[in-house]
């Protein structure tokens, strides 16, 4: 039976129009890469789940896609499921044992204290069991509740109401133990090995680390590739979208970071995109407000709660952080933070007093005054370069610049860029103390802005410029001769494959908008001429080959 | 602790160099495709296995690459477990209930035949158990098998010797029907819903079926993207690797086999590599070939010994034939094709001599006969089309023409295309009656012959052409602004990052193989001028900002 064909949530085809204003953004980015002197490598799609796992948080771990293995990946875990067989039977036995020591309580008063540490010990004997405790293997809460549930409920058992208190804790310890692994975790691990690319910092890092005595340092590296995340498929956030990144490690140089902003105008600016905002901030300035405040564990609340000062506002912003236990002296020194804006220059004076006390935070100030300086100098073309210390965008990861691009305001979306500096990203393969800094741009979100403001070119659709008509065998093999040397020009030319009615042909025509169509019949052929009717204005006329070129390159 | 990087098997890193020399590749082909009227798809990386398996076989099912469902999978098997753990105590029961009968057996001979019916309907009830047999959720022969060994061996049960064979053999027929499923195809249908594109015609089938309202038919369409397949990895096989295709569906028209043959002159001419054979053939042919030689049913056996004839020579070939009981009598009709050479042209005359009596092989000939003529009046390049009557690449699929490309002869390489018509490809999906021709191109091989031959062009890796050296802030600052203006006339340029000893600057440009050097310094400056040192010739000039981008525009 036939299937009704669809595709996984959260992707998506694209037809021929979507592809070419696809890749109009991708070629721009890509020539502004490598005017810049970025060179571009692909990695696979699939990395070891080792190189990809514990590098992105908790939450990274459980949306990267796994690959099952191939072949008879169950006999990998054919032992789990024996071992959850046998615990039933262990748990039944233990269960027996209380059953039976509570029975001889009441026999054996005496005895009591005797038989409750043997139970004890037992329990701790099959806490202990290889299989169950070293390797975590059956221990998913909810999952491994109900198999356990469903043969034995401790509950019900009466004997676990005769218990003292003591062994009903160190049976609820034993079950806790159990439940606080989990057997997703570890079956996981045995049938997958492989797991698709989540973003391409990590692959980089990864090849920078393994080819690192093939390459010339400092590396700049371009990568436009797909990535994969089993997010909950949304508006505008998919499960399988394409990033584009430049990154160059091996040096701290802080021109680097002048480029990049450089870069971006450079890319929206042949984008036509005019008015986008390059916003930019640094770690060490985050730091310094926290020092400075005397909150210098509290970094991530902090800074999560002066991100919210435009939402919020000033006075929740400040009972945000007092509830995290910054100090109200601390706060108050914060005041000038709160009203801050202006010039980047401005800013940086009024940061200057803020943070006169840390070093770190004056080592911020610094930085985002040379590149403030140097892009004053050098000017944007069509972006404005904006401050914004409330930008904290992958704090824990970047430890010095941090940049974000906004769209201009006249759109609704979020930032269409971002990027920072990390100083130590390869250490994890093997390669300490090289700094990197890099940037990305949001491909679906660009194509979301241009769409709405118009901004394609017509002309960026490839689409086929001349369609002959086909009258017959004569007549087709004669306009295929046409047809070979149109394209030996470069001209998108194609024959209507059958010798169709006319009217369905020219049907064809303009339903795929081809703005040219020619007709050869016996009377062209014998005249060696082309018909040449222009869909759009209707006009028709006959003109040799040469003329024919001329007319449909001209248009 | 620092993880060894490394990636999966199978798979590859490109480097800038590789990633340029493939897009050299993928560009001339798809600049080939859009001049003959292709536009561009793209389909997710990965489709609902639905739409994958059962799409290219058994093998093809097992090397379709799974993606384990996110979130709580082993939820899903949970009941799977469960039944194997429950299964256990099913066999328990009906082994101790065979126990039972036959230690009855001595007692009570007059009621051994009562007893064994109830056997058997117990274990006819077993076989039934919705969750073994309608489910097969456990049934895999050698992973079972294990479970199974562990608690109960029926070979070592006393009881089972006494048993009479009748009994034996319907507990091996239980245990038959138990192994003949697969717990690994069973679970994997439950913790898997998605799998990797395998290639890209069904996606393409998919494709066309689902946005069939939107598309105008006949429909052109070109797809480079990556495909996965679990192969073995063997040197040139991946697991990893793109497939360049172009089809056309919803016509019949021999127009577009002409043109595929053109188009992949086209190409190939574009790559500069000459003397490509385009084989052809028609599925016709042979099932006319074997409707002559009384094997219509043997087919596919009478293809595969045809197509050794290269390799072991006619006398094996015919012994091969025999073998599979193709009729000796038949095989004498053969002997004009196993002596076939010659043009195109006398081939034709040979098969219809061969093929007189065979409706279709007639109608095969026809199709050849067209197709040729066309070609030899439009003419190809560089390639040559030839007749092979041999060649039956997937066969039980293409319905009418078989394509496919052998490489220069002085290289040794498979086939570098292929393809060929389908004429119900869509009906699966529910779209039937929608016939199709398409061809592809082999990327990973066609790079390797380019390689071997040289044929790569010297300026396909856009390199950095120019690199100013940094001898410190200001001077980088007056070089940033000189990049500017090359970058905006397109000119690869970068500043070294950092104010290193020249010496090391120079060396980065060298081992970059980057052709200019720019030298800015105070004096340089101050009569805004640039020292532009050319790295090949060791010449050095003092230059305009002017002449600096002519001069390196030039080169």
């Amino acid at each position: 039976m036939a299937q009704k064909p669809s595709i996984p949530k959260g992707t998506r085809d694209f037809n021929p129009e979507q592809v070419a204003k696809r890749n109009y953004i991708f070629d721009t980015i890509r020539n502004a890469f490598e005017t810049y002197g970025f060179q571009p490598i692909e990695t696979p799609s699939f990395e070891n789940s080792s190189t990809l796992m514990g590098k992105y948080g908790d939450e990274g771990d459980r949306l990267i896609f796994k690959i099952l293995d191939s072949g008879e990946y169950f006999s990998n875990v054919k032992d789990d499921v024996l071992a959850l067989t046998s615990y039933k039977d262990i748990l039944k036995q233990l269960f027996d044992r209380i059953s039976q020591i509570v029975t001889s309580y009441s026999n054996l008063k005496n005895d009591y204290y005797d038989n409750y540490d043997l139970l004890i010990s037992d329990i701790r004997k099959i806490i202990k069991t290889k299989k169950l405790y070293d390797n975590g293997i059956i221990d998913n809460a909810e999952d491994f509740d109900l198999v356990i549930r469903k043969y034995i409920d401790i509950n019900i058992l009466p004997e676990y109401k005769l218990m003292p208190n003591y062994a009903k804790k160190e049976i609820q310890n034993l079950q806790k133990l159990i439940y606080n692994k989990r057997i997703n975790n570890s079956l996981t691990s045995k049938i997958t090995s492989k797991a698709l690319r989540y973003d391409l910092t990590v692959p980089f890092a990864r090849y920078v680390v393994q080819h690192q005595n093939d390459i010339e340092f400092p590396f700049k590296r371009y990568q436009i590739q797909p990535v994969w995340r089993a997010d909950r498929p949304q508006k505008g956030r998919f499960r399988e979208f394409y990033q584009c990144d430049a990154d160059v490690v091996g040096s701290k140089s802080l021109w680097q970071e002048v480029e990049f902003i450089q870069l971006y105008d450079t890319v929206f600016k042949a984008l036509k995109l005019e008015g986008v905002t390059i916003k930019i901030n640094n770690r060490k300035i985050l730091s310094g407000i926290a020092d400075v405040i005397g909150a210098s564990d509290k970094l991530i609340d902090f800074t999560v709660a002066l991100d919210k000062l435009d939402k919020i506002g000033e006075d929740k912003v400040k009972a945000e952080m007092l509830s995290k236990g910054i100090p109200e002296v601390g706060i108050s020194k914060l005041q000038p933070l709160f009203t801050l804006s202006g010039s980047f220059e401005s800013q940086i004076e009024t940061l200057k007093n803020i943070l006169s006390s840390s070093e770190e935070g004056k080592k911020g100030i610094e930085e985002l005054s040379f590149i403030d300086n140097a892009i004053s100098e050098l000017g944007l073309s069509t972006a404005t370069l904006q401050l914004d210390v409330t930008l904290a965008r992958g704090l824990n990861y970047y430890t010095g610049a941090i940049f974000e691009v906004a769209a201009p305001q006249t759109v609704k979306m979020g930032s269409i860029g971002g990027g920072g500096r990390y100083d130590d990203l390869t250490s994890i393969f093997g390669r300490p103390d090289t700094s990197g800094v890099g940037i990305s741009f949001g491909l679906d979100r660009i194509y979301l802005v241009l769409e709405e403001l118009g901004l394609f070119p017509e002309t960026v659709s490839k689409n086929v410029e001349v369609l002959f008509i086909n009258f017959g065998e004569k007549e087709a093999l004669f306009s295929l001769k046409a047809i070979k040397q149109l394209r030996l020009k470069g001209i998108n030319a194609e024959l209507y494959p059958d010798a169709a009615k006319m009217k369905k042909q020219m049907n064809h025509a303009n339903k795929r908008h081809i703005p040219f169509v020619v007709l050869v019949g016996e009377e062209e052929i014998n005249s060696n001429n082309y018909t040449l009717k222009n869909m759009i204005s209707g006009e028709q006329e006959k003109v040799s080959l040469e003329s024919l070129i001329n007319k449909i390159k001209k248009s």
